[in-house]
């Protein structure tokens, strides 16, 4: 087969039917419930001089695989040229035979620049000027991308003392109608160990105008916060963890142990988990009563280089899997959200995909009538974000679940250009789907494969999470 | 391919062949070591109205996907009419691709009702008429459906309180000759720690005919239900266990800790793991001298969501994957009962599919000259139980021990329609099998792959187990 | 497709070709970095008078399924003659369908001993003949094996006491050419918590000529036979351990541990740990120093089975996998090196495979500039050293590492003809890199693929360690 063509990962004859009528991101579109980019840039639409810029700009999953290969961090986060920098890319990415990144970066060389040959070193210049023509085009800034990309909505990641004010402008542009919805990601509130938490805490008392001393203060100041995140459309939360925690825990400890925190004393291994679990509860009950979704993203050890952390900081590629997370106090909080009834609807994460079938096997204790897979089983996340494993997640969602309900791919990325990791995705689906139904495992039915790839790809997301969208 | 013809999971010709000379279930039988149908029903000959009842009567599995699409409890296991259940089934499987109930489901639509079609929402009413019809024919009771699945011998699971006396009448019954022995599943007796241990007790006294007032005459009371089942013709004894624990003790603390519980005190934790090991040692010396085999099935949590529990009870959907199982103590276990020559024949079942290449590197240390794997390691299990989990197991048994001494499958299941389960397995077995001799990774040696397939079919559970049954 | 033909697991001809062009052994020479064969047996060119010997002379991999198959242990390590040992043999192997030692065993028959057939009870005896032909022929040593299997280095497997004059003697012989190197052990310096630490130590002394008192004097000794290793050409350690344990620790706090040791007090499990944690920051600082690389080997549960070990002893066939090594420690290891700045190049092997992407995930965070992949993922181990396992490392290094960088395979053997092991190895790679070329996954490009499977099979590893060999 011939490298990477539009038939790319498209094996049988029938996966390449399904994704040409259910699947291409040119009829049905991309809603992106998950990702990282900064709606300053968007509303600024900002510009590109070179694929550098683009590619290398805060893309810690390429600094990485730079590093493992031996570049050295001059070429890739240092005071190298942006050219130099583009040229050990392209050194190492030859030899990331196997890896996402070797697709994700043709794809998008492909989709965006029209280049459909390979970048190696050989080809490094020619590519180079070719994108820096390209981007040099006037019709490339942030915005030109998203729309490019068929994008519907955007849900972005913000801190609840954010003032959202990036996201109302984008609202207020009738130039752009692409919706720029904020996600409610209170990691800090919940972060009771960390130094800076009674700094935080202030941050927030500023942001909802409310003098937060005591745990009742926090929860109302944390109520204006989810309220202003709702009247800019929010409809999703998102936690990043650990691991899930659950440690049984009244009102009156959760004060001692707040205002003891708010005082200058360091909490203790149990009072951080009583003051976790408290605060889950709280906000999940406030989730539900919404009808927001609740995300739980878990497994990971973040800055586990302290060297490197010392020298770069956070979110430059020096994070990995947190393995054995105690999946019993992940059934022990559904349990307890489920008996006071605060359940709200809920995506689950794990960075160690040796959880991927317990996953789905505690999820389908938590159902709910009335909700299609009120829990879900979250699409295959960062480390995992490739073939081996998006394609074991599904079929974990298959074997246990109804993959009919799934929700589907989100691009969790920093990146303007990864929009294609939602037609990598859907690729692997129909591959996935196209050889079931080749070998007679399901039959071809187009009216439900069209709903079931067409759900995954996009409906479903659109009525899980309520968007004001029309589906396709 | 078409839609689950003949050829259903069987994609070489070798593949094909071997599945039509050595594993089709009309010359090759089936041994259904292990199962949770109710005697009385197979005694009773029990009839069915329509195919709500066989199917949706008791099935969890098929309610937690319901439940999963959303469907309300009432079209589950609520109060709606057969026929409405049955329409919200279908509305559930048509989106359940890639999920064995599809595959179950059709193929017990195929062998037991003709229906070579599909089943949805269009196809409901005509699936529903046809199976009325089918099953008013006059022929179709539980005795029926067991002789026309080919079942040569089928082991319930029983408590060791119980009186066996379905299993005696079905035997004295001259019309009726699969043969139907109880299996000794002596839970309630290692449950210390539970609520109605005491009343359990009383009852077990009762049953034996023995008074329980110590550590010794429970042993006594064991021994002579043992003696029952043995004499109503028990081969095989089974324990559930959250993990399997080790925790060294001797007699007079295990005396201790009995006799303290008995008296109205609850055991500690570590109170719990003596008394469990010291029973699982008696037992494993029993079971050994009577030539029985132990299976241990390990690593679920039970009735984890605890409003449902409180509504419907146990077994209704509502368990999942107990994980982080340490293997340690199962090897501390084994190599006990080892050290002490009462280690019996042992089947080891983890709900947990990443214990499986564990399982297989530990049963390596224990096997014993003069039995082909006497440590053998069970068939994928309930999640497990679809395409990835059944291969994945086998792929795990074929590279670090001898696949040609495995025991293979059984159905664990509450229904008569389960058997195609043994189809099912044995097309994956022969699929398997049949791509490593195209690829010329075994020899197409008729002979060897005949033993090879029929053992793993049949003979090799009738040689391990000692059953009263021919060879074919 | 023929029974293990000359395409042997080489699927598609992409596959064929790269590996007839970039990785079959008679042009891709075999540098073997770690096994467990006797130097000794090499300089004095060991014969053997029959295949028995060869193959089940010291083999626990064959015995541990001849056991699983119920052969009695007189056939296996007990007085039985070589004949009957090899019938027995062959009749395990013809069951054994998808076990590698099926496909190990008749690579050895083909590239060994010409023979093209396969092995079972009914060819055994023509086999046993032609093998002893063959082995009586008179080039049939342990250096002709070695040579005609193109092997051009060969670590074994040393302890720190050894005075590796087998290693001197093979230098010193003119007549053989291949580099037969020691590799440092330091398991029994580490195991402070066994019984004979003491006399080991004695031992150490005496080979050190250093007089061991105290924590001081033992780093003396451990640094001058570092220094006599490296002086026979070292450049590798290896390290066995349950896992990897980090606590931190300070230089008193460790004098007082070993002191008490020394005087003959029994360490508590924290006085290990902290112990070892030491001894780990102190050798790999050495091993940084000199440039050496550092392998950590762990998972294992060695001697499982009491009753077995009292009768045979050691690496005999009753070691598991240990599940549950906790990472976290592995990631505090490393970081707590690199903040030193004595991380060594570092080879992590895990026996438990679910630890395989945790380990990708975790050595991302590690690497450093001016090395390619200073932090590699070892190959396939041991239980997992098969098809699925050697495919699943594979996977997860390409997936999230630089699959290009890998040092690829090596035996881990105790026999002179597992070499073919190599060969397995590189068949599977190219099989697997042939399929994602003809999948249009990476472009058919000669130079780049040929560069990448030359690296794994042989030229990464010549860098990474930094031998005196040519590259290819």
């Amino acid at each position: 087969m011939d490298f990477m063509n539009k038939s790319f990962l498209l094996d049988t004859p029938t996966a390449e039917k399904l994704y040409t009528e259910f699947a291409d991101i040119s009829t049905v579109p991309v809603l992106d419930y998950h990702c990282h980019i900064d709606p300053k840039e968007i509303y600024e639409d900002r510009k590109y001089d070179n694929i550098t810029q683009l590619w290398l700009g805060g893309d810690h999953y390429k600094w990485r695989q730079m590093r493992t290969d031996g570049i050295a961090e001059k070429y890739i986060t240092g005071d190298a040229s942006d050219k130099e920098k583009f040229r050990a890319w392209a050194h190492t990415l030859q030899k990331l035979i196997g890896n996402p990144l070797y697709h994700w970066s043709h794809m998008e060389l492909k989709y965006y620049f029209g280049y459909d040959g390979y970048l190696n070193e050989d080809t490094a210049d020619y590519v180079w000027n070719l994108c820096s023509e390209r981007l040099s085009s006037g019709d490339f800034g942030a915005r030109d991308i998203i729309r490019r990309s068929n994008v519907r909505l955007i849900c972005t990641t913000d801190d609840p003392a954010d003032d959202l004010r990036w996201h109302e402008l984008i609202k207020a542009d009738d130039s752009f109608d692409v919706q720029v919805l904020p996600a409610f990601r209170p990691d800090r509130i919940n972060g009771i160990e960390k130094e800076d938490f009674a700094d935080y805490i202030k941050k927030l008392s500023a942001s909802a105008g409310v003098l937060i001393k005591d745990l009742s203060t926090l929860k109302e100041a944390v109520i204006k916060r989810l309220d202003h995140f709702e009247a800019n459309g929010c409809r999703v939360s998102d936690h990043s963890m650990d691991y899930v925690c659950f440690e049984r825990v009244d009102e009156r400890e959760t004060e001692s142990i707040f205002e003891k925190v708010l005082n200058g004393e360091l909490p203790d291994e149990t009072g951080v988990r009583k003051y976790r679990t408290y605060m889950m509860e709280f906000l999940a009950g406030q989730y539900s009563k919404r009808g927001w979704v609740m995300q739980l993203h878990y497994g990971v050890r973040r800055n586990a280089n302290t060297a490197m952390f010392d020298m770069l900081g956070a979110d430059t590629g020096f994070d990995c899997i947190r393995s054995g997370a105690p999946s019993g106090q992940l059934v022990d909080l559904l349990d307890a959200l489920c008996v006071s009834g605060c359940l709200p609807k809920t995506v689950i994460y794990s960075l160690d995909p040796n959880d991927d079938r317990i996953i789905d096997s505690i999820m389908g204790c938590f159902q709910q009538e009335g909700i299609r897979s009120k829990i879900q089983h979250g699409s295959a996340w960062w480390f995992n974000d490739n073939l081996t494993g998006i394609t074991q997640q599904m079929k974990a969602v298959a074997s246990q679940s109804v993959l009919g309900d799934f929700i589907g791919m989100l691009t969790d990325s920093r990146s303007f250009l990864s929009y294609v990791r939602h037609d990598y995705f859907r690729r692997i689906l129909c591959r996935m789907i196209g050889q079931w139904v080749e070998d007679g495992w399901y039959p071809y039915d187009e009216k439900r494969l069209g709903e079931i790839i067409k759900g995954i790809s996009y409906n479903n997301a659109v009525d899980y999470f309520g968007f004001d969208l029309e589906k396709v």
